[in-house]
């Protein structure tokens, strides 16, 4: 079968493998979409943030290891599982490892577990014609959701999991900071969860048309406009920033918008320390959160979306097939801002 | 009357000045004690924090003023009231000013008000023989709770405040960093809270005895040891963090000792900005939240220490006569770090 391997920073291969081998407990995927995700661009063009060296114990694998965690498609073959799952069925795949084990999965948070990795970059992922996983990474897709909008479902459930564990109330005024792919699926959750205005910053006008596609009601180019002035004289304070961008000049901008008592839940992953001003920080009481991954809500993301409350497939900007995964995939998305989740056909 | 006033950094002058005078709705109070504070010392040393320049909008006063707004007393005098306040009640002082108009005082947030002050920095104080105060401010000591300890009150609600605003559960195991008069106050009342483990780390010996005598059960020198092996080698992942330091180092350290989706409470002011480890905080998901003044709590704080369940008053290690109050009091706090709460007797 046709696999896409990480060898290391921008090294990564289309290869012919092996297939998988089946047992028990386990399906076999014949992938039909998978997603080039953020992290899936890190590794490419950083080289960092998949399994090296030591295998990890969750999956035993290191790379070279075949990439992405954003997938769907038909099971084809079931080995002795205890759940409701059979060759036929149309499925999204939670591609979270975690042990079981750990004070974390005794409690049910099993996205905190002390081992925790992901297909695609802590053991083989979905850039393959045909996947095994565990009974249990199975979610079913009812018949008005898409092959598409199942490879869809990772990232906004990554999204979805930020604004649950949020302080979003309906008829909230809300700033998302960056919207690339997740501040994207941000605007749409946050609308659905009953956001009253939706506020997009980012610096790419690209972006922020995309942005205004999804649902934003008002956008603001950073490198043109003053953010802070803007949001304070035109919008007023800000209940709950997301922040998606990463970028130290947010953070500041983020707190300063927000009212008192205000939340700024943070999605993006800064490899570099943040400063906060603490002084604005405690005067204001605001609440600083992270949110990492999910746990428990595929069923959620496949239910909103099922319902139509959660549009999802309009943030996907490209469909490629396999072979053009690097020059098309890949490279596009480091150059051309606009661009946003770029789906790849397998089989 | 006797009144200590700030006139600017170390500019401290204790003069005979006339009294104040009553009017409709207020009372008026003949000071017992008045604790010296934090953001006192910080007025003296480094000349901020206390009104300049323009008056403040809510008591249209500006320095020089009346310092000190940790403060307890006898009512003299009652003009018009409509509470149940009478002369001879024994009361402690909120010393917290309002608007009463804003959105965050019409949402019952009065510490968030837009034109929030305190008494004793925005206003004149407490360090005075007798201060007039609106009725509201007044809450009354039952018999068994001390005017000594009615002066412990204010510091008591801002702790009191941050730990119930605070994730903490019977049973949790907590670390405190810094151990002055808030961090100390902190360690009871964590206790009080139900905490099974409380660990207090400083870099000052005087205060880390101080801390064991409050109640906390292992002690760390940070100058010493190393706070996060010490931490989770013999401790384990702590559940709640009180930050009462101010250090950067601390910050640090915290999110490392943390459990995942920890939670880290701040209730010290820090000047400069603050470096947050965001890859840890969000791969830990950690809460990073900030508690400013109180509100509603007064009531609760003296209903802890009449009970018994808050012994606040291991806390003063000094009593002084007014007219030492810069000697023996600003000048000793602050070269002295076995001190922890100076209580100055007036009249």
């Amino acid at each position: 079968m046709k696999a896409v391997k990480w060898y290391g920073k921008q090294d990564i291969r289309i290869e012919e493998i092996e297939e998988p081998i089946l047992r028990p407990g386990q399906v076999k995927v014949k992938v039909e979409w998978c997603g080039i995700c953020g992290s899936d661009l890190h590794a490419y063009q950083h080289g960092v943030g998949v399994q090296e060296n030591k295998l990890h114990p969750l999956t035993g694998q290191k790379a070279p290891l075949i990439l992405g965690h954003e997938f769907s498609g038909t099971i084809i073959e079931v080995e002795n599982c205890n759940r409701n799952v059979k060759v036929g069925d149309r499925v999204a795949i939670e591609p979270l490892l975690f042990c079981r084990n750990c004070r974390y999965c005794h409690q049910g948070k099993y996205n905190l577990c002390d081992s925790y990795g992901f297909l695609g970059l802590h053991g083989n992922g979905g850039f393959a014609d045909f996947v095994v996983v565990s009974e249990e990474m199975i979610h079913k897709l009812p018949d008005n959701v898409s092959l598409e909008e199942g490879a869809l479902i990772e990232p906004t459930a990554v999204v979805l999991q930020a604004v649950k564990e949020s302080s979003i109330k309906l008829g909230d005024l809300i700033a998302i900071f960056g919207v690339g792919p997740i501040g994207l699926l941000t605007v749409i959750a946050a609308k659905a969860a009953g956001a009253s205005t939706i506020i997009a910053i980012d610096i790419s006008e690209e972006r922020l048309e995309l942005a205004k596609g999804m649902g934003a009601d008002f956008v603001i180019n950073a490198s043109e406009e003053n953010v802070v002035k803007t949001i304070l004289s035109t919008y007023g304070r800000v209940d709950v920033v997301y922040e998606a961008s990463g970028v130290q000049e947010s953070f500041f901008n983020a707190i300063t918008v927000l009212k008192k008592g205000g939340e700024m839940m943070v999605v993006s992953l800064s490899a570099e320390p943040i400063q906060v001003n603490m002084l604005q920080f405690l005067t204001k009481e605001i609440n600083l959160k992270g949110s990492l991954a999910y746990r428990h809500i595929f069923p959620h993301v496949i239910a909103l979306i099922s319902s139509g409350q959660l549009d999802v497939k309009k943030i996907i900007t490209k469909k490629i097939p396999i072979e053009a995964i690097v020059e098309d995939g890949f490279n596009q998305l480091l150059s051309d801002k606009s661009q946003a989740k770029i789906l790849v056909k397998m089989n």
